[in-house]
């Protein structure tokens, strides 16, 4: 029998009861240890047998763990960082789960002492729900873990990370912090933000009966809105310099648009949308 | 028995078929006529019991047709109406099933003779797909269709196609044509603009495997963008007034969000998400 390792799970949300559960459910060889402000949250998780233990505080968590998994709302996560600098231990190693990777890294190299490996971690998974109670065992199934290591993290502290995800069924993949903070700008934060955008320009102009015409397309839109504000502002506020520029760039497209609808230029109105829509059918669209 | 009406379906594509297909499909009394630029989509649709009868001609359907349908993209129903103006005699009842209306309306007003209907009609249904192959009995089961009669239209005309779309399941709403083309402006034509301009927005940044790293948020972007670019460009051109204003609303709305976003301001770009946010669980948002 394989011998159990001591992860520490700090912060029992979405994203990290969802870890937990599925090293339980899985029986991979980790005691899970938790730690969250919401009592209610450990004792559901300790009564579903998520965790096998709750610790006192964030510091007596991390102490002897051997994984730290940092799993707080982003900004939640640099303060984290700070708290735990003086109790870590060399050998011990912390990730964490932030949907923003470039501002946590920078503070753990800040904060850590020497030998305490750091790596950045950004499992993707739905932020639209919240809650250790809505933690399924199999979220992370299929989906994508980025890990974002620097050049001079040592290689085993990422394969004991890149294991434990892949263990949890998801797809590891390794990118620059400053990378991954730009590609998930595009890709995440700034549909979000032009779907709370969107949905904040129909309620300003339209009346409940109007709003209530609305189809599919504006069912996404809404349901990508209703993602829990707190998260995303933090998210905002971490990638800000990334999240701008890629305001930016939709800002120029959108611009595009508007120029040819407004001259009536049917060739240009079509070429624009085309384009849109023929990228769709590729492989590699989801 | 009820004594069979004709109506004629202009156009066999998603949502013409839809329509002759739930007619038929609930032996609702209509002997279904339809035209096509594509003789394959009246092939298929005949073959299928779709339709009754295929037309030789848009002028040879229309003659002495109890209730005319046009089912073509918004700009064709505009021709269409121009090319049947010499053909319709008094009593017969035209509608359409273009996502526009205003400039629809003014010009069936301008063209048909005295005595000949015009009701122009909105079925909210999705445009994501395309084509008579498509076409499902129940397409319209539980949506919108909106009707935008003129203080001068008669009440009987309006109560016929009323009739029409509650028998295949669709709830009716009067609207003011122009109002209609606001309403739609904010919740139809605006998002697809909104998704089309994001996925090129994405496409012109990453790689094929970044962006296939995109969560459900960027599928239901990427899905709607696929919307056929013909029909929406069409509607560009057709509610171009409407569009432009809501694309400008939208902008001063995201306009906020990146300025509270560049000023790093915590509270207000919290409030700005979570009033987007509060309003998805009201019983009104779709």
């Amino acid at each position: 029998m394989d011998q159990q390792r001591v992860i520490f799970v700090a912060g029992l949300g979405l994203i990290g009861g969802s870890l937990a559960a599925t090293l339980k459910a899985r029986r991979l060889p980790w005691h899970v240890r938790a730690a969250d402000r919401r009592g209610s949250a450990l004792e559901y998780a300790l009564k579903r047998g998520i965790i096998d233990e709750v610790a006192p505080s964030l510091e007596a968590g991390a102490a002897g763990a051997d994984v730290v998994v940092l799993a707080a709302p982003v900004r939640a996560i640099r303060k984290q960082l700070r708290s735990l600098a003086g109790v870590l231990a060399p050998g011990q190693v912390v990730t964490d789960v932030g949907s923003t990777k470039a501002s946590i890294v920078a503070e753990a190299q800040a904060a850590f002492p020497a030998g305490v490996v750091f790596v950045g971690g950004h499992p993707v998974a739905g932020l639209e729900q919240s809650g250790v109670e809505r933690a399924e065992a199999g979220l992370f199934e299929g989906q994508t873990c980025v890990l974002t290591p620097g050049p001079d993290t040592p290689a085993a502290a990422v394969q004991t990370i890149s294991d434990l995800w892949q263990d949890v069924g998801a797809e590891v993949v390794l990118m620059e912090a400053a990378v991954h903070d730009r590609v998930f700008a595009l890709i995440s934060h700034l549909p979000h933000m032009v779907a709370y955008g969107l949905v904040r320009t129909l309620v300003a102009d339209l009346s409940a009966r109007e709003l209530a015409m609305g189809g599919a397309s504006l069912r996404d839109f809404t349901r990508v809105a209703q993602s829990p504000a707190h998260l995303w502002r933090d998210i905002c506020l971490e990638n800000r310099e990334a999240l701008l520029w890629a305001l930016d760039q939709f800002a120029v497209q959108l611009q595009a648009l508007r120029a040819a609808v407004a001259a009536g230029d049917e060739a240009e109105i079509e070429k624009l949308l085309r384009v849109a829509a023929e990228v769709r059918g590729k492989p590699w669209m989801p």
